[in-house]
């Protein structure tokens, strides 16, 4: 896509484990375009799966680490260390992670969410501004090619002025107690690792800044339904919640982890003043346009889009891709700022699509109003 | 489907002249099964109208009326006068036209909602139990067979206690300022007509009986912001509620006139703890049934279902049936009640599913704790 | 929809005792708009089967008859008697049947296919014509809204001039050999009841006359593999056949009664120059508009469509038509055309559209070119 | 996936210039997995075209190639020469190409047709058998989960005992006539390029492959007719071609590029005794198990799969993946089969299922058959 990148990125891992879900997910995003080569990790604080996931990735036993700090250390010092490192660990970890690398003059691409708080999260633009670093946050979902579709139709006015937002993130994996099961990813629930917010944090920040990128609306104040279904949860796990948009729009997102049967259910609505969007992540490839005036229409990937969705594409029209696709979309946004700035010249503007601190932050002040609505049993609670 | 039935039911209609909508749905609900003979109406104020409406029904002269107090005193009187009436004007003009039958000892099937307070709708309760006749009102979505199979599943358990509730009818003709345009159908939008709400009464109550018929769960307590989006509207025209149900449940329930693009936009989905089942009126011989084990069934009218879903299906598996075949269900329960009482035995148990008064009056309690919560800024409002 | 329809037409049936589907199907298409009365009737051959049957329609029991010979004569007689019958029995009886009735001046509408040779369906046709009387034959698919509007825009260029159709009409209910287990509905698989061809003349010639109604094409010749799949079946149950046509197009028809967990299987999909259509019973109200240009369109029934459909459309979109709503407009269109015989006027245009004796002859004449081909094993056969 | 891998595998590419799609969408599932890194390659005949895209590819100039011949001596005589080469140019040319590679030694993984002649396909199985090296051939539809969930479906019996196939790939890009307006990939049209079939060779192949994959049947005889759609083109466009298998089961393919409006277009449906598969490439995580009970099953990528369907995953049931995974699906396969043979010993035996050469020449076995039987006025002709 981009022709100015000459060589690949140095790149290294933190968390990632072999076995685990996300720190794959990350490498196959980062390896689709070829422009990130892993050659160091600590991908796990267990020596010896920090040693074997490690040999799995072919990452040599001298660039293998078990302690993130020294691994900053390490690779600042090394003539061709990493010049990025991604951060794929629990939610409570991120802040020191992060701060270690972005100290170091390592640009950083961290996990959602940021931190476990808007302060933590405020801690670290401030470092990634004070390195000259980027600072990115993978809200991956904002990668689908439709969804950047869906975004320039809302800018252009194809759905006129928007009026009403219907948002939901449902998963039902959780609907039984796995973490008093032993499984390890019910991390999610567990205030020592996930911070303050369950549910919210984990998807609802998602389904957050989805609903951000395309509108561009921004909540006024909501009102929050907090609940913890299964019994004996720490942390919430279902979220009703109602949202009032500067401008006089109003909404709804729905986050869940209890959802039970449900697997993708990651759906946006958008309705504007003649007709409305719809995009949901199970046929992601497809977004449906329909007006007031009976046109119902279903555009493609790899159709005539708008050039923010068409360089996200790579693929015809009807071959489908899919998640880690998009994922891969941030990664090439992320590749083009940090080669930017590698050859000191201004980045794509198209690359600044791609999430930083700053959204993070975002997030983090929406998760924030939530909980704070949630103790007061629903009530309004201003935003920001 | 019921053998008991001898001869059709001599049958009278108010309002529904033709060019109308609701008054043709009704007729064609009522022919379909032939069980009812339309023989009296009062299709029209407007003598002309009722008159050439009348006609084209083939009513005779002679019992084509224009005012409903003296249908009800000149067919009371007849040996062969009807047996039932439906009536199908707005909603501010129930109460007392519902009165005028039922005193005359004419069995009611009313269109929803049954009155514009709980009040009127509790005062016709009383009317029809003293005068010892049926008083239907059509919330015509519990015919559908799927939706009945769907209550049949919960009652059994086959997604486990329940959980969480989302509910949606979500239109968009009215995304425009019809009543500014004289569009008679906008009548929803003028409490003259309407009553004090608008899309709350009008489908968020639809929403409302359907969630109570398929889970039987009881809202404890609301909170709904209530927006009227269309500048100049006289009644709320979208609504997003939070409710807890007792026993702990929660659901969102969304209504709304405005949001452009939807046609039918009618969609449950209810979630226990080890599934949910999720229906679609766009798909309405359809029911999906996800379970936490991974299963994703579609479940087709015509297949094995309950008995009460059964029992409401005409066409074999793949042949589509419809909103009238719906409606027509509720007809024939209504049509085995009258006719059991003619015959003075029981009526088919299966019947009693069909919605009357008592439906009527919970549905108008819920749109006085809507418009309570609206008036008080989304605040927890108590049901009942 | 017709106001010049002063009373409803006095109209019998022959076949279509009670527990069976084809008869109570026809009564729910002739009931829905109440144009048809139903008042004399041949309901079986079985005396007290049809007694049952016809009371349970309302049928005096002076027009009850066990022959339909006895039926069309007494009927005939009569000052009152029917102006028009159905017959729903097997193919074998069907030239027999209509044959008397069409003879006493009777309107005929027949079950298809309309009898089991050209030369038998040659001579209804002509009977027809001889007692100016109608002769509908019911492929009542052809009564879809959206099916009318593709057959418009078909006509008007939409997709280009035609180069391929894909027709298919599958099911799997004789999957099983049924007809070995007793199950009467089989009577498709037996010579004595079906005539000479199963799957190609029950189901194929849906197939075909919708194929020839939207397109307009004609068959130029035919290659037919046709299989006998299940073992001891007396005829055809999957054929898989290639058309050429006139003019150069090409296609493929499928009609199949052994294609297992299929239930509806009806899909025709038309490809012009620049885009095709695409049409699926399972969802009858949408019609698919691809362009060679990247348009990907869903049109919806009660949306802006052509005169046709929008005169075949009940209900507003979104509201939910099915096969009895499609059956409908055939006995609409027929009580037109009765209705305008008996007023001496011409009849609407558009009641044109439904299939008459001419279309049954037609879809004779395909069903014997088959069979040659499959003789021939799958020879190229010529049409007409 | 496999753990015995130490290191990636050494690769080149003949073909696949930048700004054509087939080239980078093999790059891009070879570097998904991470498993095969490009050092090598001959990218375009155009010296200036091949330069530039060795660049982009990070491919070092002195591994740049002009000519295939000169990199597979090149390549065979360094000591960290290519392991294995992939060959994305057009058909004609694959057996020159391979030839040269294989005789030195170098593994092969060769886009379809692996040839434009039965003998040319033997010739290139001769070789690879001499040479003891993989000679890969990507059917790469072969290589999404659902389809090997399919293959395991029928093979374990869950739709009893096959008896009708239908399979269709159709493609709308080729309706107008690209080639004759200088569209470079339209070569699939020119003989000198594409050999003595067009659709069939190009995509037909593709969707007998899948059959072959999926149901293991063996077609006895077929009849085609083939036609050329667009005039003036040099190749048929358009197939339809009637199956029989040995055992009896019947079929039917479709092969079109002039299927205006269709993009993905790849469908296959596999009926038994008791009931139904149907996959659509369009939500190819999606498997639908339909039987004659009224079961309706949706299976998902992600859920509880057969070994060889898990094995072919990387996301959780609900994140999508798409065409690129489950090319790089064979490239796993391929990955393991080089590095088993590297290692001396054997390969896992779920990577087998990855197609090769024999598979290649079945395919053009296939099309030979089809093109005599086109040639023959849709004669039926032995297959083998």
């Amino acid at each position: 896509m981009n022709e100015k990148i000459k060589r690949s990125i140095r790149w290294g891992m933190v968390g990632g484990g072999i076995g685990g879900f996300i720190g794959e997910s990350h490498r196959m995003a980062a390896r689709l375009d070829g422009k990130f080569n892993l050659v160091a990790g600590a991908l796990s604080s267990d020596a010896e799966r920090a040693r074997e996931s490690a040999a799995q990735c072919f990452i040599s036993a001298e660039r293998t680490y078990t302690d993130y700090r020294e691994m900053a250390k390490a690779e600042a010092a090394r003539p061709d260390g990493i010049e990025a490192v991604s951060i794929v660990t629990p939610n409570a970890s991120h802040h020191a992670i992060a701060s270690a690398f972005l100290d170091h003059g390592i640009a950083v691409i961290c996990d959602k969410p940021l931190a476990t708080s808007v302060q933590d999260g405020q801690d670290l633009v401030a470092r990634a501004a004070k390195a000259q670093r980027l600072l990115g946050v993978t809200y991956n979902y904002s990668g689908y090619p439709m969804i950047r579709h869906a975004r320039s139709l809302v800018a252009e006015g194809a759905v006129g002025a928007l009026r009403l937002v219907q948002v939901e993130f449902a998963l039902g994996w959780l609907a039984a107690p796995l973490e008093q099961e032993g499984v390890k990813q019910a991390w999610r629930t567990d205030p020592a690792s996930a911070g303050p917010s369950g549910v919210v944090a984990d998807i609802g920040t998602h389904a957050y800044h989805l609903l951000r990128f395309v509108t561009g609306l921004e909540i006024e104040t909501l009102a929050a339904d907090l609940a913890t279904v299964v019994p004996g949860r720490k942390l919430e796990d279902n979220a009703n919640i109602l949202l009032r948009f500067k401008g006089g729009a109003r909404g709804v997102l729905w986050a869940s982890m209890v959802a039970a049967g449900e697997t993708v259910g990651f759906r946006l609505r958008v309705y504007g003043e003649t007709g409305h969007l719809a995009w949901d992540e199970a046929f992601p490839d497809q977004l449906h346009l329909r007006l007031l005036d009976g046109t119902d229409q279903t555009l493609h990937r790899g159709g005539k889009l708008s050039p923010a969705a068409k360089q996200a594409t790579r693929l015809v029209s009807g071959l489908p891709e899919g998640f880690i696709e998009a994922f891969a979309n941030l990664y090439g946004d992320y590749a083009e700022q940090i080669t930017a700035r590698r050859d000191k010249r201004p980045p794509d503007p198209a690359s600044l699509l791609a999430p930083t601190g700053a959204d993070g932050v975002d997030a983090l002040a929406f998760v924030e109003a939530v909980l704070k609505s949630g103790l007061a049993d629903g009530s309004w609670v201003a935003l920001g």
